[in-house]
Order: C-alpha cells, then sequence, then structure tokens
C-alpha cells in the first residue's frame, strides 16, 4: 500500500503548504496556505496544526521555506531564526526539534548553494520526512492490527489520527490497521477537553472513514472501563522517554491507570521519532501549560464566572508501568522498555 | 451557628417554592415561581435544580403542593399522581424517593383532615426536611472540618455544595467547615462535564463566599493528584449502598482510583438519608442514562460532527474500597462500611 491514497491533513503543494485548520473542524473545512516560517509557526502555536508528528511535518516545511525572505540577511541567520521561532511554539512534542535537527543537518550539508538550489533540497527533505510519516503510521497500522479483535469498543483519547500525522494516524493507523485486516471494529471517543480533538477530529475522520465512532466525555471512560465495554485503550504520544514513560494529551495518565485497574491493555502508537533517547524518563519531558482562558471559554462563551481562574496542563505523563505495550514503526515494544525501545532505535 | 444565614437556592415562600434555575448559572440568576407538583418535576428532570439533597427538599414541596388542584379528585389520588410523576424524574439520588416517602407517611396521617389543613401539614414536613438537610449539612461540615489542613489545594468533583442541598452543602459543606475553623482550604474544581456543575456552580458558589477556587477540566486530576498537588479529595453522592459502594456523578469513580494510585485520601460526604440500606451494593443502583445530545452540543452549537452519537451515563459507582471515609451528619464512618454505617444510622 502506498501513502497515496490516505488522507493528508497538511501537504505541499508547489512552493505552499496546505494546512487544513483544525480549530474549525468539524463545522468547517478550511484550508489555509502557508508560505513563510513565521505564519507556520503560528499556526502551531495556536493549533491550527496539532498532533507530534503533524507539528514536525508543518516544522520542517517552514524550515525549508524559511530561505526565501530576508533581503541581505545570510541564508545561516535566515534558518537560524526561523528554526528558533519553530522551536518555541509547542514545547512537549519532541518530533518538533527532532525535524529540525533533521532540518539544519540538510540546511548545513546544502548552506553553500545557490539560495534557490539550497531551498529545493531542503523542501525535498520536508517532503521526505512527510512520506516516512505516513509509511511510518502505515507500518505502525499493520504491527497493531494483532491487537485488536473488535469485541469490544476501543477507546482511544484525543486525536492521534491522519489529522495529527500526515496521514493515516497513529492510534487511529492502528485502528485502521485492524479494519483494514477485516476486524469489526467500533470505537469510544474521548471527547478531550478542553481543546475537544476527540469530539471534534476523531469523530470526524473515523466516521469519514465509516469506522463507528461514539463520544463520550472523558469522565465516562473510567465507567465504561469498569463495565467491561472496552478490550483495549490506543492512543498516542508526544514524547516517549527512553524508559518508557508517555507524554501525551492530558487525560492519557488517568486512562491508563484506569485501564490497568480493569485488566484492560494500554496501548501507546507512535513512531520511534516521538521517542527522546535523550530524556531518561518522564520527569525529564517538559510539560505545557497553556493560558487558563482556553479552559474557561467555550465557542466564545465563558463558562465559569467572572473573575475565577484555570489552570491547563496540556499534557501529562504515564509512567511506563502502566503501559501494556508501545506499538512503533518497528514494531511491537513491550517491558522493559529501556531496552526494547533501545532495541528498535538501532535496528 | 443556625441554618438562617445559609444561602438557599430554593426555599418557600409563602404558598411558592421559589428555586434558583442553575442551567442559567453563571451568568445569570433566574429564580423560579413554582406552585405545582407537575411544574417541580419537570424542573428536577431539566436539571434547573440538582444535587440529590437539593433534589428531595424539591420533591418534598412538589408533593406538599399536590392536594391544590385536582377539582373533584379525591386526594388520595392527587397526592399518587404527584408522587408517581416526582419519583420518575431523575433514578440515582435516593433523597428523591426518601423524600417522598417521608411525605407519603406525612400524607397518610392527615389525609383525612380538611384539604387546607392537610396541605398545612405537608408544607410544614417539606419545611423541616429543608431545615434538617441545612442542619445535617452543617453537622458534616463540623465533622469533615478536621480531615483537611489547607497545606495543599482539595479536589473536587461536580457540586456538592449549598447548590445541591436546601444550603451550605456536603463535601463544599466540609470545605466551608475547614474554613470556618481557620485553616487555608484552596479548592482545585474538575468542571464536570457535560453539565458543567464545578465551573459553573462550584465555582460560582465558593468564590461568592470568598473560598479560592481554581477550575481543571476532569482530565487534569490524575496529573495534579500524581505531582502532589491535592492534599484531599471530596466528593458528595446521589446513592450510598449499605456496603459503602457510593454513586455520583459521572467521573467519580476514576478520581477515586486516581487518589488511591497516589495516595490520597478519598472522602465522600452525605446525609445518611443518602445511604440506601435497601441496597446491599452498587451494583443494585440504577444508574441514569441521558440524552447523548447534551453531550455533543454546548450552548446550542455542535461540539461533533453531524450524525456521530454520544453515550451519556450521568453518574458512575466507586467501590467501597476506594473510600478512605465517609462524612455523614452523624459523624465520621471508616471501613467496615456495613458496619460503620448501620451503626450510624441507628444511632
Amino acid at each position: 500500500m502506498s501513502g497515496a491514497d490516505v488522507f493528508r491533513p497538511l501537504y505541499r503543494d508547489g512552493g505552499v503548504l496546505r494546512l487544513l485548520d483544525q480549530r474549525r473542524l468539524p463545522a468547517e473545512e478550511v484550508w489555509l496556505s502557508l508560505e513563510r516560517a513565521p505564519e507556520i509557526a503560528i499556526a502551531i502555536r495556536d493549533m491550527a496544526v496539532r498532533g507530534a508528528p503533524a507539528i514536525g511535518v508543518a516544522a520542517a516545511y517552514g524550515a525549508a521555506f524559511s530561505l526565501r525572505s530576508g533581503g541581505s540577511t545570510p541564508v545561516e541567520e535566515r534558518f537560524a531564526t526561523a528554526r528558533r521561532l519553530l522551536a518555541a511554539t509547542r514545547p512537549t512534542a519532541v518530533n518538533l526539534f527532532a525535524a529540525l535537527e533533521r532540518m539544519e543537518r540538510r540546511f548545513l550539508a546544502v548552506a553553500d548553494r545557490a539560495p534557490d538550489a539550497a531551498e529545493a533540497a531542503l523542501v525535498a527533505e520536508a517532503d521526505a520526512i512527510a512520506a516516512e510519516d505516513i509509511e511510518s503510521c502505515r507500518r505502525i497500522g499493520r504491527f497493531g492490527a494483532a491487537l485488536l479483535s473488535g469485541e469490544r469498543a476501543v477507546l482511544t483519547h484525543c486525536n492521534a489520527g491522519a489529522l495529527a500525522t500526515a496521514g493515516y494516524g497513529t492510534a487511529l493507523g492502528v485502528i485502521r490497521g485492524a479494519v483494514e485486516a477485516g476486524k469489526p471494529i467500533r470505537v469510544l471517543a474521548d471527547e478531550t477537553r478542553p481543546f475537544l480533538q476527540g469530539a471534534r477530529l476523531t469523530a470526524w475522520e473515523l466516521s469519514r472513514d465509516g469506522i463507528p465512532v461514539e463520544i463520550i466525555t472523558d469522565s465516562m471512560a473510567g465507567h465504561f472501563l469498569s463495565r467491561g465495554a472496552v478490550e483495549a485503550v490506543v492512543v498516542g504520544a508526544d514524547r516517549i522517554a527512553a524508559n518508557g514513560d508517555v507524554a501525551n494529551k492530558i487525560g492519557t495518565y488517568g486512562l491508563a491507570v484506569l485501564a490497568k485497574e480493569n485488566g484492560v491493555p494500554f496501548y501507546v502508537a507512535a513512531p520511534m521519532t516521538t521517542v527522546d533517547f535523550a530524556c531518561p524518563d518522564g520527569a525529564a519531558i517538559p510539560i505545557e501549560e497553556r493560558p487558563g482562558s482556553e479552559v474557561l471559554t467555550f465557542a466564545g462563551q465563558a463558562i465559569a464566572p467572572a473573575g475565577v481562574s484555570a489552570r491547563y496542563a496540556a499534557f501529562d505523563v504515564t509512567p511506563a508501568r502502566y503501559v501494556t505495550a508501545i506499538v512503533t514503526d518497528r514494531g511491537l515494544c513491550r517491558p522493559p522498555y529501556g531496552e526494547s525501545l533501545r532495541a528498535a532505535g538501532s535496528a
């Protein structure tokens, strides 16, 4: 199977990055056309694009487009400025930094070429990152398909789908892989407050593919787990430490504890680019705090009394002991993850 | 301390039940004036009033007002019709049924009086239920105050406050009791999707009292528990089985598991009227399922794609093994609850 037929939420069209604005889904499908690094940085920071692999791809194009403007500024400075801007957008997803490092290595190799030729080389590198991401997701789907039977619902959190990647998805890639293997998969999707990625995005892309999906509030997951309604939990990851601790969308940790308490397997699906071998464990992963106002308003309307504040931790860390397996693009990793992740990483 | 100075979200004013419409908070303070059992039943069903003790009080007034209309219908039939209507509103809160049973006992004792005299007796009984509820909450507050220090935040879910009772609150009664005892209590309030009782109601009544409160999404509770930010979780209950299993707002079970996993005490605050000794355990408690549309829309706006459905379990059951103590109006009950609840009930 090629990646050509998958839905791609961001892709290059000539000299432009076309990017589906995920803030407007499901009400509207609005595509942004971005041609400069600063506007791509804003799209990442303001969550027009989100999901660790998709953020990495968007940042790669931002870096690739960085040589275009700047007048008499040397290309080295143009690239460095763009890189800094893109790296400052969101702290947790490691794919962002991995993609920028890879673009920098490519930049250093081509910086002495004519600007047009250097840009063409960077654009080709970003294209490769995008294509490899789709292929990684396909492989995750094939490796993960065997974990699901379809006998009970599969529970997922946030959106680790096509919309979180260059296409096909990680957690939803596992679900798509199982569906392609002929299994009667039904999905329970946590709505995932406050940004509602589950209700807005996961429901949108699964129903688009004809995969049955029902939405629950995040607070209902424990109830359905305790009642035997769920065969497995499958989520994505924003960063995986070398020991298998997983940073992912806020609420993932609670789900993992509840899955373990109820004897339900808890799977994390992510490409090896999401593993940060420089991070020994979850305590070393920076957790993004976003403005409390994003919790306190909904569709522009206040949900709390004036003057009351909110906390907004955007991610949490799930210790490796709650994770049944990590489904990577190089196969399934099982505990102890220190060994299995390293083996997969060097395979 | 008398109950006279507490904020009362529902109270009798002459022949009228005045009831603060909790669906409109915090944007507007709209008071409903209800004079007939059917309109009180609708207010309960549609959640203008919610919270187990408050539902019981509202239903008591509904029963008290039932003799007023009905033309030539015998009073027995008027009362029975109102009772049936009120009992059919919401299945989980046992206080509803306990209040209706008490009103029926009173009705049977006064049914042979003139209709005006019978109504006066029933109204006095409803007044007594309301006054006793406030006094119960005060006692819960005094018994529970010793459990909190104020060193870290106290986490609560939904609204088990003044707005869920005739006044003062159960879980928030414990918090108020600790504040009155001079402790520097800070509250983390789960927003409590989908009805947002935490963000709308708990934040409203705590900030009205000058008690510091910050809102988090339900999915953030595990993160803050795991980071040591919480000294205790305190919640209310809609029904407590004889063995100490607790039915409460959806999400309570997950909180209890996460509290235990992180070594944080988990307290349930409720008057003895919330204990259903006829229910041997949580499996026997009916769990209300409400329309999925209440999950899928917010302020009239869809949060999910058209055609996608949702599940809405409104309550869950927390097994007694996760409950550190139950704070009742007759003192603290500790495990094993089969014994301690029975002792408190017969004290």
